[in-house]
């Protein structure tokens, strides 16, 4: 008895497709042409040279904070969905999330800050000044070139505490201009805003309460975008009144320093809001505590500064490079934005079952933009870098001394010396000298049948061809010698 | 007109719906209790110790990767789902898998190995040694006090290229070798074996080819069972004929030395296998140049060790903790495999679009359980550990010295030295000296009335109480000298 034609064919389907997956399974040669060979879109891989720039930067940042007395925590790179729901406004949307495999809804972190409230609330912790750098996730439409990636580094410093105004806050900006002069990127400037003198501004100009939000999003695009844009969007788009929007546009274009700080805590309108006198109070307090750090020629009190995230309830600010320092750069890359940051006092009190809170003030370098300027001066320099800290090759001039470079490399390994030597029964020196020119290793400990006799190593200085017989037993000190000066 | 009830209702709902939606957007006291304050399954926070933990042990495996002279690498948390296709057999219901959010389909990377390989193919890369540290997910059962999690770290050395023989693979174990040396984790014995003798031994036993995957990973089970569950197994389950399985009994209770290796060289069956003889004349040259290592008492040629993943070709090697070193712990955890390794010369081919292979090596060293160790040692140990650097605390004895205290910290902070205050006007002294002990900081530099008169600064030391008044410009000096001791 045969089965009926619609069986045999949904039996030939099903071995079709078993035998097509045990071939993907099998990955054999007729399989490759499928596989697409790249990083995920809006990712990358860093290769040895890359690294050796992040970690540079990674360098100056991190003693910078260190400097400042900080701890350094760390957390998963996934939170349950819902620790991320209701953060970050109309960007959750750019959230990743996990599959549901069964068990609980995950998403990947789109920011340092949220985990970090997160994990003071779980750990009852009212009292903390860390740093946290680890990559977070935006499915952004990434712009590679000019730094923005969907994976990405943040290096974040944040002061957790209930402590006098203003005080933590201006360490932060302390920190932001020592990194920033540090990593010599040229000139800067750090714009501060606060969210109280913003709430305060929006008020007195007649924007309703209930379209604080949106005008706010509105402000934050000046910085890209002319006033007359601006203002056509609050008015057309927003339904603002035409003159609500002018008010707002007098004061946006404001920006300077105490003096400014000193008029406007003097202006009819804002001084009789309760916010925004607060908030210019403070916004005093700092430019005091600035001025003792000697550091306000860098910073500028900047009533158009907005910032996205809706966390923030007190000072805001943004650090953004003026121009390329190294003129050499044939197309200078408009970088922008490399820093920013303000305090948000709400936050954990939205982790708390009880809701208490803890006042919180941050900042978060953005590193990535700032691999790329320092990526760009290396290739426009002469400079090579090395991606190695290797002080020797261990080599042979004659055959038949594989075992005697193994025994060599492997005193100086356990003597704490950095060493390489070819993987080759038998490598020719000129091939050995060559490699150590490619990738910068500055000596050349070459054994040989009659150094061996004598009991000495010939020590090489590539740089120079110098050679001098050392004594084996002294040759890890003349290495540490030689090497130190690097 | 009034709407039909049913309308009414559908309306009543809606509008609750937003409401609710509302409530949970604006994240207010009422909606808190809905939050599960947790990380997901598997994953834990690293706090200030955990991660001092962590960077001690970072360090000392990072110092022998780099003695090696690799070079480091990077690459995204996720990859293209078809990359990690088809190369972890039965592992791959443990990949993590991102949701469809339009674009492509992605998984969170597995291990570090598949990614390389990638990477490789990728760039064309044909010859590189690098190490790579970063954390990898499996959906695994989690058990978080053995150390194993779903988030994890793995730190990778891989050495890629055309060499001559067993060269760059001795020079791994020697890695292992190393770092457990160096990290004092007890005594340990590195189990070495090779895929060719595995499959070799199971042909001349007699087990079909269709059948040698399976009882592979039966072996592979015989640290934690012993042989005659393994036995069983093996008769019952998979169908091998008990005759065969009473071979592969025979031999993989063999472990030893060269010794051994030059047994089974003149094993009448064995020998005759040219699978099983490649591996053995190669394990032999591995053993010699282990012996110049001077490595070979805590390597064991171990004829049971088979290491479940698919990709190893050659030899594969497994770390294993003997016991803890330190009998103050109460209980002891067992501990087990702590690196892992081995050869995979096809993976690199998988990738390549005209399957171009690259022999590669290398070795992956499992942290977690590092880091449990080494915490559960510091817990039993009166070593108190410092999360800061801080060198010197900023204080002053007497009120209304706020601003002096800014501008000398800021000194401090420009000058390269670790400084910190307390974010509070008038700090009592007490408190300050009581932060100094709790946080380990060993100065304390205090700013009063008289001294600022006399140029000075009163430095204290915390561990001694002695206070020397030091001039201010040589403040920066002397701190230095100070701390350069701890």
């Amino acid at each position: 008895l045969s089965p009926a034609p619609s069986l045999l064919h949904s039996q030939i389907a099903k071995e079709v497709a078993k035998l097509l997956d045990m071939k993907a399974q099998l990955g054999g040669d007729e399989g490759k042409q499928k596989f697409v060979l790249k990083t995920p879109k809006g990712t990358r891989d860093f290769g040895p040279k890359e690294m050796a720039i992040r970690e540079r930067a990674f360098k100056a940042i991190i003693s910078c904070f260190k400097r400042h007395g900080a701890e350094v925590i760390d957390t998963p790179v996934f939170e349950l969905k819902e620790t991320l729901t209701g953060k970050y406004g109309e960007d959750s949307k750019l959230i990743y999330d996990l599959k549901d495999q069964g068990g609980e809804l995950l998403s990947l972190r789109y920011d340092l800050t949220v985990p970090f409230a997160r994990y003071l609330a779980m750990n009852k912790i009212t009292n903390i000044k860390r740093y946290h750098i680890a990559k977070v996730y935006r499915r952004d439409n990434p712009a590679m070139t000019r730094g923005r990636y969907r994976e990405f580094y943040q290096c974040d410093f944040d002061i957790a505490g209930q402590f006098d105004p203003m005080i933590p806050d201006a360490e932060c900006l302390k920190i932001v201009h020592e990194i920033l002069s540090d990593l010599q990127l040229g000139d800067f400037v750090i714009k501060v805003n606060d969210r109280r003198i913003l709430d305060g501004m929006f008020a007195v100009c007649g924007v309703p309460d209930s379209k604080f939000r949106t005008i706010c999003s509105s402000v934050d695009k000046l910085d890209k975008v002319p006033w007359e844009e601006v203002r056509s969007e609050m008015v057309g788009e927003k339904g603002l009144s035409p003159e609500a929007a002018d008010r707002i546009g007098e004061y946006v274009q404001l920006h300077g320093g105490l003096e400014l700080i000193e008029r406007l805590l003097q202006d009819p309108k804002l001084s009789q809001n309760k916010l925004a006198k607060e908030g210019l109070g403070d916004m005093k307090l700092l430019f005091e505590y600035l001025t003792l750090f000697g550091i306000t020629g860098k910073i500028s009190f900047d009533l158009s500064l907005a910032r996205g995230l809706d966390y923030y309830t007190g000072v805001i600010f943004e650090a953004v490079l003026l121009q390329q320092e190294n003129q050499h750069v044939e197309e200078p890359v408009s970088v922008g934005s490399v820093a920013g940051g303000g305090r948000y006092d709400g936050l954990v009190g939205m982790f708390d079952p009880k809701g208490r809170k803890v006042p919180c003030v941050g900042v978060s370098i953005g590193v990535e933009r700032i691999f790329s300027i320092l990526e760009q001066r290396l290739e426009a320099s002469e400079e090579k870098i090395r991606t190695t800290e290797t002080q020797v090759l261990v080599a042979s001039a004659q055959k038949k001394l594989l075992e005697e470079r193994l025994k060599l490399i492997s005193e100086l390994w356990d003597a704490g010396i950095k060493a390489e030597m070819l993987y080759k029964k038998n490598p020719k020196l000129l091939n050995q000298l060559q490699y150590c020119e490619d990738t910068g290793i500055p000596l050349v400990a070459i054994v040989g049948e009659q150094e061996l006799k004598d009991g000495v190593v010939k020590l090489r200085i590539v740089a120079t061809r110098e050679e001098v017989n050392v004594r084996r037993e002294s040759l890890v000190e003349e290495i540490r010698i030689r090497t130190s000066q690097c």
